[in-house]
């Protein structure tokens, strides 16, 4: 972290700024240019990062240099990490696919779901059984029946289980039915329920904040990592931009992005980026593109009868059709990657 | 809410559209236009929101009237309603003052905020002690301690206090100390809070998500509501956008718009929406003209030496002097209230 | 500007980078920390932000610290500048008040606008007679007709005119008939447009462009600053955001930043900033709050008939009483400019 | 279009709309539901689509139907339309690649692009005579000589020419060098120009706004086929978000989205969607998977040494390398294409 001086600052200012940097436990280094004087923070400064040295008389600017997560970050852990979910590996070059209803709305609905999904080539069950939803009048989940069923689908097929937890209430609950745990957009920052998960140790997906920064999605990585738990994969889902023309703006960059600032692996989930479900096959195939370690879909035997996210699921033939087009990406994505530079 | 059919839509598919209405228990008045069949649902039709009717074959878009929330607007409650916290009245027609530091640092620091917030005529105190902040490593607020230093601060000067709590687990700890529990912008859509909170029955100051929409923000009011829980006002805090000279971009048009839908008072807090200390004055004042029922300000004896937040808090004198041009504007918008028309 | 290594960067990488710089006939200051070396340009760096550094072997980063505009910058010109429009003083503390119709319809239209603009104290009367549409098939507007009335309503009640030009081709004949050039924002950088009516040496008005940074905002002056041409005032507008609530989001607080970044005028635009009638009065007075020399607002005899922008365009009952309002806190804000700090 | 009236509109509101309609020289389709009355509008309402109906007393909301263009959509024109650029086909299932640096700098810069761009297996050649720079001291581009330039290398190479023209005065001596005309960003809504360059008859890359909707493109090459020219490719690139992790946010999904809407083709530009050179390939890849039919990339012999955009710029190693790649995916897309059921 540096701190830039105005150019009329005093030599005064430039002392209440080391002082309270010395103050901190850290070093400084001074440059006194002809123009302006820079000082340098010296030391681990991601405590120092909260200081409002903007406030301070003279202070023209503060420039961050160390990102403020470290676990989470690629400089801290350059290999790859790979998520071991009982056995199925996450981020070790294959490609893992997720499927299922928005919801759970029953044991026939899930077992079918489950069904599709497997015969297109999903080795992660998708569902929800407690549902964040915008009005208090609208489904909020079958809850604790819903886990039971989706359990049993999965063990069927010979599957692992993905579902939400909204808090740390029904965390130990959720933790007894699922594979992998689901942090959901509007959870990205629920700092006391990252740490919950973080102690379990489980493996967890963690959504991009509705308009969540890829700083502030690492940032909540590291809060789970910090409490031991290093089984993390990011799940990029779309964020909130002006255009009304899908549901949300699917940010694709986000991958390489990620790839490069952290070790944990990231999913892309093309059905909440675009909302409308005849778009959802080709910005799959463009996530594998993108360099993703899987994807996660939601799919319904009956899509206009589906109790939330209707519009957004696609139907058997649809999805088997989409698997067809995923798989001919991934394999020519092997020979990409056999060659590529960067 | 009303079903559009496309033009080429065929007798069937209007068919599965209307059966799968009125299996919903709501009527259907159907209207057949030269061009598009246009389907009225007709009842109570906040549950059939979730139906996924764009994914119908034939459906070419769906329009929602009525409002998702219903405790919460206008229509349902015409009168402004008043929260009474303690004798305190917001939304009555006069401006309340909340002011306090950003972090509860100690009893010195909190007491010395107190006797600035009085000396300017705040009447509520404000200070945090559970800190969402988005690095793990930065302060995280001093927890229990830091509640019982802010209610012996208020006790002193006859203050409120309003402290923000950021999960059901601390809920009834908070609750012990505070008069108005605050929901941060990270938790506008953590249900799960809003339900414990609109048990509790006490005041809550519910802050706009950093990227929630008006409408997003009703609803989550209406969480707070559907459990008996009327004592609510609305925070504008400012809102996410691509604009980097400011911290957020302060949303005035969300008072006279809020003021509209809903019968609730709202609070506006300069000092998160522009997140720079020297444009706050400026803002407050454009906030009270906006109509809005209070202020939220952050101010710290100084600013430079404070935790976090300091460069958005206001010192002494700069406090002082912004509640001097608050009260002009105040007396002024007697004036305007009594003549105006909307 | 300056440019900060890599910690890992290597002597040589440095040099390129030095090297660089003296080739734009730019001194350097070197910083060779423990941690990394930071190097400082020295001299007159405009013209030196656009080098891609970050492209370079062993940069982390680059920092702008001189901003790329000057001639309309706060620090170049301490003073606030006082835009003359014949006798009419803009920016010299007094409020201007602009109304008129969105498109000049007709003559009878226009006068009547007139009369009722100048009723409540308009001294500037606005109108379209070129129409930036979104579709080709929408009106585009009377063209010289238009310009013809708005000029003959304008003198017959002792206004000054004011209407867009949209493009160079016409600037000569829409400066023959108005006071003051509007640059719509979608023109805000059309550099070349900008580029002609700095040599005009007339009025001009600087809309925000619909997603404008205030950065690229103040840098569009600079376009016109720098053919000689000062006699700029912006207009703030309402930006492009997610929400939808409002037509764009006015963001009040860019009249403090402009105010201090520069010594032009800045005016208030509430009615294309929240596109519904019915919040304009509110957020006009705001505005005036928030420190604005002046406010541009859409009226219409029968906004019912308007040929377009008639949803936001005031009637004359509503602007007559939004005038009084507004004189109430042009009134207060002399008090409160009589005592601020900053 | 429909227009929806108030529960409690009365019956002479409603007269009123339909009598504004009928003036429209439009037909009305009237539904008098048991809870509001909803008015259908019959015939070509894209003339109507202006009107303020929101203004009228008793209105609710209106609802866009049909979509104000009309050339440019799918509907209109149910086969793609391939362009034709002298023999060159854009839009007839192939992919074309256009590279080439940011700024045209000199002979030999842009003839050294030329040889790398078709080494690489690029047949257009792109390169910037006139350049909309934000600060009027950045590099403006070398203008006519440039243009004799890129004409020359790109003759030289059995190339095609696509460069930018700024405004309608320039447009004719653009025309005169290049093959393909490119509407910058900043010029989407530029709609004299967009006129001008209809008339012009040229194949012409229509490049998003910077915060444009997909609705307003759509409407901004109406305005070019509205004077007869249908050689229109859109040209995704970045639209502003709040996320600075990357220079702009590449909406891929826009590529599914104007394909079901239009006929027209549709380029990415990674260079400009992501603006960090290492992110350029993996996006490259993502965007020809995305479906588009060609891509526009920024490469440089030097990157360090680009006078504009270098650090966004490839060079002749990761270009190759990332062209590799591209033709891999490509392949791959055929039989993705061959199976595709939407």
């Amino acid at each position: 972290m540096i701190v830039i001086m105005k150019p009329n600052a005093t030599k005064e200012q430039v002392n209440v700024v080391i002082e309270r940097i010395k103050k901190e436990g850290l070093d400084v280094h001074l440059s006194e240019g002809t123009e302006q004087t820079i000082i340098g923070l010296v030391g681990d400064t991601r405590g120092a990062q909260d200081i409002g040295f903007k406030s301070y008389d003279g202070v023209e600017q503060t420039v961050k240099i160390t990102c403020s997560y470290k676990l989470t970050s690629r400089e801290f852990h350059p290999a790859d990490t790979v998520v071991d979910v009982d056995g199925l590996k996450i981020g070790d070059g294959s490609m893992v696919m997720m499927a299922g209803p928005c919801s759970i709305e029953g044991l026939d609905q899930i077992m079918e779901c489950a069904r599709i999904a497997k015969e297109g080539g999903a080795t992660v069950l998708r569902g929800g059984a407690f549902k964040p939803r915008t009005s208090p009048y609208a489904f909020q989940g079958l809850e604790e029946e819903g886990l039971k069923y989706i359990r049993e689908a999965a063990d069927k097929y010979d599957m692992k289980v993905i579902t939400e937890v909204m808090d740390e209430a029904n965390l130990e609950l959720v933790c007894r039915y699922t594979d992998i745990i689901q942090v959901g957009a509007r959870n990205m920052q629920n700092f006391k329920l990252l740490e919950a998960i973080g102690k379990t140790g489980k493996p967890v997906a963690l959504k991009r904040g509705i308009s969540g920064t890829i700083d502030e999605w690492l940032n909540a990585a590291e809060y789970i990592a910090n409490r031991g738990n290093f089984n993390i994969m990011f799940v990029e889902r779309g964020i909130r931009t002006y255009e009304t023309a899908t549901r949300n703006t699917l940010d694709l960059s986000a991958v390489p992005v990620i790839k490069k600032l952290s070790h944990f692996p990231i999913i892309v989930d093309p059905s909440h980026g675009v909302g409308v479900w005849d778009y959802v096959p080709q910005m799959a195939i463009a996530g594998v593109a993108a360099g993703a370690d899987g994807l996660i879909v939601e799919i319904h035997p009956d899509p206009a009868k589906a109790w939330s996210d209707g519009q957004q699921s696609l139907n058997e033939k649809t999805y088997l059709n989409m698997m067809e087009q995923v798989h001919i990406i991934e394999e020519a994505m092997k020979k990409v990657n056999a060659i590529k530079l960067i």
